[in-house]
């Protein structure tokens, strides 16, 4: 603490000549080779190590989220690539900056809209009747339930099915997949048509779950795409595809007067 | 294949109405709950399913260099937070751009060095001569040799014999960590004083000796950065740092003429 | 429009092989040595050429806002260049990613308050009754007035008269400028304090005169600022304080349990 | 100068209660509204005013290097704007992250090409001579000549004329300019065809003769483009086509096996 009581304190790392510390641990001698990546990265979003089975469910919204062809994240990540292909940080990280509102915010939104939901509907509640205010409201408000309705997956996502079975082997199927599941028994009354629950609103609901701060959901969904991002920059380093991309647009360009 | 014959070939990821596939598997059916993240991103840009053993080599190293506390990175992350806690990829970005040349790229560059140096030494070198040459070449070209050095773990840095210890385990334990260990033995005779072997070095021979292309190893220690930066935004989120950071810069500005 | 019919129209530019067009004008014969790249970067917005005037009242603001001394944009950029410092491109981007609600922010919240105060009010409103309605309602919603209040120049921004003369020279002193003033007259009767507008508001409140569309205001801000930040790289190269700033940090981190 | 003797020295802005200085100047009373934008970006990077000759050459850079229309930087800020609209400085940023070696670097290659060129040629210089070797230099490293060649512009980049016309016109046509126009005389005797003097070249070429740093040219460019996104940016709000890109690319993409 020299710098004249300058202190600035921190619960993740620290090191000195001989040991590095993370989370409180001796990195080389008790996580290297004994805990996982995914495992890591809970622990250290969420200050606590967690048990297999929160692990297990974890990495299956991470694997769920990792990639989904050619957003137009993983198309923006290809064309940074290609113009500067000496920073492949910046071609990650304008990949990673269209994890935004829409294309990549549904998970943390639908995360959202779960806990306040809950919040609002006090201990032990009646799924169903919470559901179908909550999505009752919504409509009168003229707002979107996170997490309902796929333009490609209309009859169903096949994420949803097997993340709810998942959560509810390992025993972690809590409130917030149980008040999702509700919506989507519920919502035809309101609506009027049946739509899926989608992948990314139960990755939302399955991390709320497991006690992540709903504020940084969008978070794990970045990670995740970080990865398939870096499988499209590996792919495009061995097939080009940006340059084609590129002279698609280009070449069809039309100019007209504003 | 609408559009005019258009085509952009693609080996990661399609979906359809009722199936998404990744990497020619079923997502939901084969992948979720099956496994693992760090399994995934290997899978994703080396284009092949790596076995448990690799699994576990590149998992230690994703843990190896997920954080190293309060570098340029981080800092500027919480920075980024502080300005725009509303877009958490926008700070996510910024601490990845800080991964280049310095702070995060020994990774790369020891990956490349010893990459290069066993391509032209042709098989089944003698590595100690090989190292010793490598070493001595770099000297007369007034050039460092990556991976040597730490500022702070100036007698060994921890993780080094570690990652070592696991690859020999899992039989992973090929010629660009062989030759590390090599350049760790004979590099006193050439520098007349003893240098660690450091921790970013050793993951770039180990990332290198599992088949990654080494033009992208920089991309895992980004993917691995990504975690730990997540972690300080949580922590950033709970107990805010970067205010004080920024204060701390600003209060001791001093104006001088040019 | 080759390629199945696709055509992607724009009004910005084309080119061919004798020829690049801009704005519908020819860049190297119109354009080049005639207008200043503030006037551009209004044009390109706007999609009109600004008026001498417009361009003055424009340029003063971007002058304004392009630096305010070490923000946490300018010190992200600065830690970000000491990492990657072959990517000024990386640095350039670390250091807008800041540019967000909190630190950048203040321009286009204020623009886009007067303008949504001004729709409801109708034509030719009494300026000081549509302020006091303003400021009532903000306090009683518990929000903040944008641009009024700063933490360094309490009792007055020295950027706010300047700029308002300069509107008015040109006979650019529209309602959203007329609006502000008025703010800050009437304020104190609601807040029982009375606050300075600020540099950043009055900026807003000037582009929002000058036809500007709200909602690409902070684009201003961004653009002025990547001057800025352009000064501090060139700053960090001569006189390099990253390492300094990062190592106060490092040094005086504490590790305490969570 | 407190916390212990901390001391961040900068040349560029500081501020008090009642005044804000800039570049050593009141920025209220002496910058704003007389010093115009692109003025200042020089002034802050070069840390000395500009003349208004050195001005309006610096500013025809700036405005020659604003747009080209659909880039991959172009069309990358576009996608991150339609995935996370609320957020202009991450798809501003995500365009500058394109702005590297390949499409944008070609200015800062040619002023520094030029520069090393000129160190080692020493005072008074043949430029024919010089330019000659040069390229012949070049051409036996098997290295390309920056600035020379365009895909487009094949027969002459209308550009490259009116830059040095605007140059000789302000006096500032110095060494790096004459060796440029020398490289467009003499390569033809090496290369064995006649290829044209680019405008990024020229740009570069005007750039170091302004005194600029060589290191920092691809920051002018930065610049430059930075108001050419948000040209991008205004429009993609007004007209979509952010999403018939991604589009265009999704509904084209096929499967294949690696």
């Amino acid at each position: 603490m020299a710098d004249g009581g300058l202190s600035f304190p921190t619960s993740i790392g620290t090191s000195d000549e001989t040991h590095i510390r993370l989370l409180g641990q001796d990195l080389a001698a008790d996580l290297m080779g004994k805990v996982g990546f995914g495992e890591l990265a809970y622990w250290l979003v969420a200050g606590r190590r967690p048990t297999p089975g929160e692990t297990r469910v974890f990495e299956a919204v991470l694997v769920a989220l990792a990639d989904h062809g050619f957003t137009p994240t993983a198309i923006a990540a290809r064309l940074t690539y290609l113009s500067a292909p000496e920073s492949i940080q910046g071609a990650l990280a304008a990949g990673l900056l269209g994890g935004g509102s829409r294309f990549l915010g549904v998970t943390e939104d639908c995360g959202r809209f779960l806990h306040e939901t809950l919040r609002d509907a006090g201990p032990d509640p009646d799924y169903d009747a919470v559901a179908l205010d909550a999505v009752r409201r919504a409509r009168e408000g003229k707002r979107f339930v996170p997490g309902l309705g796929h333009p490609v997956h209309k009859t169903g996502d096949p994420r949803t099915p097997v993340l709810l079975r998942i959560a509810e082997e390992e025993g972690l199927k809590g409130p917030h997949l149980r008040l999702f599941e509700a919506i989507g028994r519920v919502h035809p009354q309101v609506l009027n048509r049946t739509l899926p629950l989608n992948g990314a609103g139960v990755c939302g609901a399955a991390l709320a779950d497991l006690g992540l701060p709903v504020d940084l959901l969008r978070g794990f969904a970045l990670l995740a795409r970080a990865a398939g991002l870096l499988g499209h920059l590996a792919e495009e380093r061995r097939k080009p595809l940006g340059m084609d991309i590129y002279l698609t647009v280009d070449r069809n360009a039309v100019y007209e007067e504003d």
